[in-house]
């Protein structure tokens, strides 16, 4: 398999390393994958994370740790164990299923390896496509929010959220990013304040609760979000906190963008409600852990809910930017994304 | 001065002392304050804080440490060094003001003590009316959504939101508390977290970001919030978060009470855009440090905004719960506190 490489997954020499998201800011460390429940440890521990980060580097870990295997039971055991690490990214599960669709013919071991080197390609140029559509509609000037970490760190590109502020800041647009810190894994606060850093655009990281008050003040003129999953009416899940925002930019007139590729689309799930929320461990909201420390602020024992993800309804979408266009609510809801 | 005792703020044997809520929950220490300056620390570091305990733990050190002196200007200078401390709660302005109103007068001292202890006093008893009042919205199976702290902890009596909640669980009626954590400073997963468990009510903690996703759920029925400074239009001022919930309240038809004695009122106050909002250091947006721990997880320098308070209009108020009496909206909106 040739050499392959993003921020966030490097193929090299055979071997797969993924970029450990857990150490950043404070350091930035590979880790050689070492096998499948090895690369379900790293996606389940969120060292990679984002939809099709996750997706290709499961597709990547497939075609690796099955070459040689000749015991096609044994590959499809493998293969779901990284189809189940997580259950809100659809990109996972696509490109699973497109690698087992593969696993009866003879020269199944080429045909994943030409998937995921495939599923790594069309990233990084859906990637592209979404920013030249999204930075179209930034104008000079304008304050952007945007939430969770959407960029090099999650895609194979330039990723999808972020990828349009990239291209906008690359285009000359004086822009200013506000970054939702992106409670309980930080990934706002950690990650895309770091990825907005070594891109020298401007932004300031806000609590998650500063949002509103931000967007009163006048600061925020756009929204832009990712998405782990968008139903075929519109609707779409994202990191926890998505919602609120979509509520709130509907309330202050303010347009409210999720980015995200076809692949991330669940041609299956008619909307939102359909959507299976994953539920993570109380650490994460009892305090906070990673390389920069481990503490826990609340009582020992406090019982907590910790969503991973929330889903926003298509009515508070002003338009789903996708590498295959730019659809409003109004073509959302009259079935644009059936027809692709 | 007679000794006079709450959770947070003790006066025993002439001297008094604060329960340090920084440390909360891993460790109860009490600091035996040491002057004007050290009090003045005391506020500005969050030790004590919320509008009424402010006020009160600020008169008692005026009242404590002018004793002896005749100097009228060196004593005017400590109570405005007091007065000054932070900016947006009212009652410290309030207290500081009553007392210096007796400045001129040859007993001043005494006059000053009578104050300090009548504001505790009082603050009691204005509590329970506020937790009748509210109690009685309650209804039997409500899950009540809370942001901050409210309590014990920030009264001489039970709190003010969380007043309700305690004397709603008093009066045998099953409640689930979702408890915002209320980042920056973790209010709400350190200290509300923290009293719910000591008086056995059941909660769970979740981040600002999970209130919208519960009241879509159909978990919350009531919000019930603080108050730092009530203008008298009915807008009012709260922790930053707080106008966020309001909104998205409102977005859910969910009923929306601030909950403060009218001690909190400022009568000077038009509107909530007269309201001056703190602007507190980049350390606390970066990361968060306590007793638990300090951790920084942003990059060292990441810009950040951070106000600690904002503003919520009287449109997003289902009621004002006052010592006075309910003020529906209308009322408010009609001037009803104008008239108090």
């Amino acid at each position: 398999m040739r050499d392959l490489y993003s921020l966030a997954i490097r193929f090299t020499n055979g071997e797969l390393y993924i970029l450990d998201q857990q150490l950043l800011p404070q350091e930035e460390d590979l880790i050689l994958v070492k096998g499948v429940d090895h690369m379900v440890e790293i996606i389940q521990m969120l060292k990679i994370r984002g939809a099709p980060a996750i997706g290709i580097s499961a597709g990547l870990a497939l075609a690796r740790f099955s070459m040689g295997i000749e015991d096609r039971a044994k590959v499809r055991s493998m293969a779901l164990k990284l189809r189940e690490s997580r259950p809100t990214a659809i990109n996972l599960m696509v490109i699973i299923d497109r690698m087992l669709a593969h696993l009866e013919k003879e020269n199944f071991h080429q045909r994943f390896e030409e998937e995921a080197v495939k599923a790594f390609e069309e990233d990084i140029e859906l990637c592209d496509r979404m920013a030249e559509y999204g930075a179209q509609l930034v104008e000079d000037g304008d304050g952007i929010l945007t939430h969770c970490n959407t960029g090099r760190l999650v895609t194979a590109g330039v990723g999808t959220a972020l990828g349009v502020i990239f291209k906008a800041h690359e285009q000359g647009k004086k822009i200013h990013v506000y970054v939702d810190e992106t409670r309980p894994l930080l990934q706002g606060g950690r990650l895309t304040a770091w990825e907005l850093e070594q891109a020298g655009i401007p932004y300031s990281i806000i609590t998650d609760s500063m949002a509103a008050h931000m967007m009163k003040l006048g600061k925020i003129q756009k929204v832009f979000v990712g998405s782990d999953r968008v139903a075929v009416n519109g609707d779409f899940a994202n990191k926890i906190g998505t919602y609120s925002l979509s509520v709130l930019a509907s309330y202050h007139d303010i347009p409210f963008y999720p980015v995200a590729p076809y692949t991330t689309i669940d041609f299956d799930c008619e909307s939102g409600d359909a959507i299976p929320i994953e539920e993570r461990a109380a650490y994460e909201i009892r305090g906070a852990r990673g390389r920069f420390g481990d503490v826990c602020w609340a009582p020992v024992d406090a019982p907590v809910c910790n969503p991973a993800f929330d889903v926003s309804p298509v009515d508070n979408v002003t338009a789903f930017i996708c590498d295959k266009g730019v659809f409003s609510r109004d073509e959302l809801k009259q079935g644009a994304l059936k027809k692709l």
